[in-house]
């Protein structure tokens, strides 16, 4: 299966798909803030189902560009980027639970790894339209740079 | 890649999910019929909280639906419809944030879009099984009649 | 479209799917676990929304297990499974919405099904890499014995 046959019959469900997640993303930057503004929460309870309620809250939208950046580019940075992003929901979710006074999550994370996604998503698409109308295809090299930048997301 | 085979490999999958998706509605609806029963949440966090909540819940069922649509029938109307739920879900939020008094949005938004969504889905499952056991193809024929009823959606 | 082709562009993405819902039941269990310590909930607005809650948490799981099981294995044990699963979640809603003291449902339900999903994912990903490393192809013998094993999910 080609994979700029594959991007031909989902590329605007993938540009939709972007849309929605950049709302979620503002969304939840609205939450934030006023979140900042609230007392402290302090039963273990309240503070487990909140943790747990962010990062459900946050994993469609993590799947859908982890999915369409693999599908529009290639899977191998996409899944690594995966994996980093799941490092890091880890560590938010372990860190709530800790005392209030150490650590103070906010209510977004991994914001480095959603943006990559997000922009490798971004470049598959618009190399399968320059391929398309231009007839040019960056796509190797775009890979390449894109396995090279990945690399970039180890840093802390 | 031809599309009819990319429907024969999920429309099984896609069957399970458009159930999955009236139930989810089913569960949605008592939520909204309990919760006209309720009192008025004041706080601006509570608000903006809850605003989000809505649409996040509502995420998961509206990507799977347009995926669905996209994949099984076409997917220039069902990235259409797409967009216009997206601005529906942001006029949603504003409102929800805004005075009580003014606007009170019920839990549940943007059915007609999920409903358009979903028709799509049954219509490119009933066209693929029709292709599959009578030899007909009405695909090209409903692909025009969609395309000329997501027009439809813009009316308010 | 040949399935082994699918599954040679998505297998990463499908095996930084299958870590991330490992996580998603651990979150939830650690939910679980704190749960049993609170207090029960009276209003039957509150009831109805934590059990809401608790389905719509689950969904993008179980969208992604069930898609995954199906792309990478067959699709009819799939979605036999993901039909079992909607009967139990509605069990589940249904039952949460009872007497407190008649029925006390979890946080989790449905888990029987969620690892079938799972040791599907596995199963095919298993057998594209062996058929990638070896050349053996065990695929239908692994799906007779998947269909066979589907309907042992009916037991209660």
């Amino acid at each position: 299966m080609d994979s700029s046959k594959v991007v031909e019959n989902i590329y605007l469900l993938v540009i939709v798909t972007l849309i929605s997640v950049l709302q979620n993303v503002s969304f939840a930057q609205k939450v934030e803030r006023e979140c900042k503004n609230q007392n402290i929460r302090t039963s273990a309870f309240e503070r487990v189902s909140c943790a747990n309620r962010n990062c459900m809250d946050a994993y469609p939208t993590f799947l859908a560009v982890m999915w369409c950046a693999g599908l529009c580019l290639s899977q191998a940075p996409a899944a690594f980027a995966g994996i980093i992003y799941l490092v890091i929901r880890q560590k938010y979710f372990v860190g709530y639970l800790g005392q209030t006074s150490q650590s103070t999550p906010g209510y977004l994370f991994g914001k480095r790894v959603i943006t990559f996604l997000f922009l490798m998503c971004i470049v598959g698409i618009a190399n399968y339209l320059l391929v398309r109308f231009y007839g040019s295809d960056y796509k190797e090299h775009v890979e390449t740079i894109t396995n090279a930048a990945s690399a970039l997301l180890l840093i802390p």
